[in-house]
């Protein structure tokens, strides 16, 4: 089996990027994977936010993973830097192997090579084995994460 | 007693802010109010970031209050931008008078402004009064938030 490899999204992967996003319990009712114009036009919003690192893992051609991390300074904590993950996806197929671990990783380092000082994520209570996974990677739950739609 | 305005932070406001940070019950072991370098330095990130939105409220020539602000565009939600609240304090002098919800609802008209769909922010699970301000501003605690500290 070739091996994984994590590097910046391009705009060609666009679509597998949709489809995984797709491809969830929470995300079949939120996406449009047949209309994908409102994501081109967030991927234009992300290339030009210097912060912004939207990945994807690939085996040989095959775009297998996503992440998005965003870097954002802060006063708190002594000007603390802070990282937050967003829209962590693995491909159905790759399930249990041990790749969302990978892409957790890499933010992480990342997230120390652009100096942050903490990593932040927020996962929705209705995902428990997604809870356990993040503990077993050394991430403290310790907050409530609020959202309100606009 | 004069009117509360909010405004963009300016450098002159950092001392003000970072004792409201500092006065805390979580706040006063993470800050340093009498060593300003760090905060004024991520001041100066926070000001090279055209996402970033610092904000001062003030009573006459008093800081009362602060949050931060951030807008992050993404491909999830079909291609939603989201907006994140972190570092909400009220000056002691003015809890309990409606300044807190002032801040949030100044929040959430400037993520309308700024196209963004979801507003986001974490509580820590340690504060129960918070978790219920939230609630009736509207935010829906459905998630739970992850931290790492690097």
């Amino acid at each position: 089996m070739t091996n994984i490899g994590i590097r910046p999204a391009v705009v060609d992967d666009i679509p597998a990027i949709v489809a995984m996003l797709a491809d969830d319990a929470l995300g079949a009712s939120r996406e449009s994977p047949d209309d994908l114009a409102p994501y081109l036009a967030a991927y234009e919003r992300l290339q030009s936010d210097p912060n912004q690192f939207l990945v994807v893992a690939v085996r040989g051609d095959m775009v297998v993973g996503t992440l998005q991390l965003t870097v954002i300074p802060g006063l708190s904590r002594r000007g603390s830097t802070r990282s937050i993950i967003e829209g962590v996806r693995v491909h159905g197929s790759e399930r249990g192997q041990g790749l969302g671990q990978q892409l957790i990783e890499w933010a992480v380092e990342e997230s120390r090579r652009q100096d942050c000082q903490l990593v932040q994520l927020t996962s929705d209570a209705a995902r428990p084995d997604a809870h356990r996974f993040y503990e077993r990677l050394g991430f403290v739950g310790s907050h409530i994460g609020f959202k309100l739609q606009l």
